[in-house]
């Protein structure tokens, strides 16, 4: 696995150089408002994004390839400079390092869907009501106390939020190809879990077993009584951040999910904010501790999805409004960017490059504004999402020369 | 031979999305006018192309690499989204293709030219001097109807256009390492032909023996009396465009070399335009019965061979002219595009990028002109040509996302 694109004999410098802070506004990119032809970030009155992008280099990131729609996965997967194709790695795992789970290599995890079938055995609401969490703890502890391994095996079941929970299989032997069992519409029957490769077969006859035994669990729960599984991966250890930039890093993160990210790469996790305003006052408490700071913005993608163009407006504006204390802690690199776009007009992840910002003291500003024109003509160009790291690095003063 | 850029497992959502018109003007790109500073394209009037670029997204094509004049094979290739490089394939197929030959796995085709030779064996005329299309199909007739076949090759010979024609051997262990026998200038004797690859062998020297059998059949041939061959290549299957983008393709194009490159990769032909008028008519008949409708303008590529400035200027406005019947069919994706440039000032293909359009309901407008300058600032950045389709399947919403 080659995940960095510098050449391999490219010394970093060392560990006390300059300090770098990514902030990551999900989905962030956009597609202009027909009443006013303007993104959502262009939109949104960001006078502190603007003062900072005209002393910035601006850019357009690529997450994966032209044309290419990321998953949250490969999206921060090649923001943290890892070949987002060659490292791809399933749904599973990471959900499984969200929940704080310490995965060893072979492990095999699933995300689960509480469920609710009828007597005919057809699924009639894939997420059983979007349960409390308080009802989901509940369900899933009651399947843990009576679920029963199979021989050799070691199965961990976490509960994550609402209808959500995550499956964790270790043992000689098991394999990751193993289909979805979740029918994606209601009215049908689960899909039997079925291996795609041979090495998988015995893990899919694990979890068909698993499965059955959850229906007769919970043959009289009124809330749940099926889980659909999905996203089965398997667990391999990354070159950690440290190993191969020399930083030691940190996330800050509300989402289970992009927690589970940054663990991948080897980050440190400490501590789990409940606001964008927790989330910086975390970064705060950990700054001088580290080398890199990770910090993930929810909002801005999860108002696009619900096509809420106004919403991410304001989103972006909230994240605007807490850069002042981000820059009071004057790190020597700030990058603001997205994972991918999720354009509010489109509802859905989309393959549109995202506006990129590095302000260093080593930046070569072109504009007074950080939205996608000014981006897009800016210093950087187009920029495949997997060398953003070695930029940071360079910025930071990390990276020696190459060559003489 | 992996040819899309894509990764390997990221799905096509379904046939039932978007349609795809892809318009390519052979040779678009340009060179500005010493006077004007205006490259070709900025020169023309073209009103319906401005109109479409103010809500389209814009970039610069590299059909190949770098600094690489593409000929028509790669260049289309590339558009098609295959790789040029790796699937690369020589003239001869392409044309043996594009006169409507059947070809198989193996066959080796080259062109041949109709030329003239003096008592001394020396060329006088590469191209006989330009016979007429019916004095052409008669030397070949003549040619066919007395050539004798080396045991185990069946030959086939089609008149192609006033001094070309198609030579195709079909046979075990043929190769198609075999040099030009055409000496590029009068004056010297045609290059016996000779192979660059022992697995060639045996295929040079029975190209010698036709190119001498026809010398002999054509000793009192007043037209022509010897034939040139050169761009031997080997057929190869390529995957089609149904198989790797589940696409039901069609090409409308004048000319011969252009339907071969569409065949190539599976594209339906169904009938042969005789002007841009008639070519955008057969794009009207066709329209319904495809998803994805390539159609070839030749005019542009052949003026700027010629060095006529104006005239390239008028073949864009012709293109333009026609475009709202293009629109009219209201497809949901539009691409307007070269398959490489050819500069009037340059007089023969060239290496710099090319101007290029994507119209759809997701495009990321910029700039209100459709010309290098506004291309060049636009939303795409630089793409290299060979991932072309997969934008295009982007903006047909014809891709899942990639990673959950």
């Amino acid at each position: 696995m080659t995940h960095f694109s510098l050449p391999d004999d490219l010394a970093i410098r060392g560990k006390n150089s300059g300090t770098i802070i990514m902030l990551v506004l999900d989905g962030l990119g956009g597609l202009p408002h027909p009443d006013t032809g303007r993104t959502e970030l262009e939109s949104a009155r960001t006078p502190n994004f603007d003062a900072l992008a005209s002393r910035s280099s601006l850019g357009m990131l690529m997450p994966v390839g032209h044309g290419v729609t990321p998953g949250s996965g490969p999206g921060h997967l090649a923001l943290f400079g890892y070949d987002p194709i060659e490292s791809m790695i399933g749904r599973g795992v990471l959900s499984a390092l969200g929940v704080g789970l310490a995965l060893e290599p072979g492990d095999v995890a699933a995300r689960l869907n509480l469920a609710n079938v009828d007597v005919d055995g057809l699924v009639t609401d894939r997420r059983a009501g979007r349960p409390t969490d308080e009802d989901g703890r509940r369900v899933i502890g009651k399947v843990k106390g009576a679920i029963k391994a199979p021989d050799g095996v070691e199965v961990t079941l976490v509960h994550e939020k609402e209808h959500r929970a995550v499956l964790v299989m270790r043992g000689a032997g098991l394999g990751a190809q193993v289909g979805d069992t979740d029918p994606q519409r209601t009215g049908l029957p689960p899909v039997p879990a079925k291996a795609r490769h041979p090495d998988s077969e015995r893990t899919a006859d694990i979890v068909r077993d698993l499965l059955e035994q959850t229906r007769g669990i919970l043959s009289d729960e009124p809330v749940a009584n099926a889980f659909l599984a999905r996203g089965f991966a398997q667990y391999v250890r990354y070159p950690t951040f440290e190993e191969r930039y020399g930083l030691r890093a940190v996330a800050v993160a509300k989402y289970p999910m992009y927690r589970g990210a940054a663990s991948l790469v080897g980050m440190s996790v400490d501590g789990v904010p409940t606001s964008n305003e927790q989330t910086v006052a975390l970064l705060e408490d950990h700054f001088g501790s580290y080398d890199f700071y990770f910090v993930h913005f929810k909002d801005t993608d999860s108002c696009a999805h619900d096509g809420d163009f106004a919403g991410k407006v304001s989103a972006i504006e909230v994240v605007d409004s807490l850069l002042p204390r981000v820059m009071a802690l004057e790190p020597d690199v700030v990058i603001v960017t997205g994972d991918h776009s999720t354009p509010a007009l489109y509802r859905e992840h989309s393959w549109h490059h995202v506006p990129l910002l590095i302000a260093s003291s080593w930046a070569r500003p072109s504009a007074g504004e950080f939205g996608e024109s000014a981006c897009r003509g800016g210093d950087i160009g187009t920029l495949p999402g997997k060398d953003l790291m070695s930029l940071a690095l360079a910025h930071a003063t990390r990276l020696d020369k190459y060559g003489a």
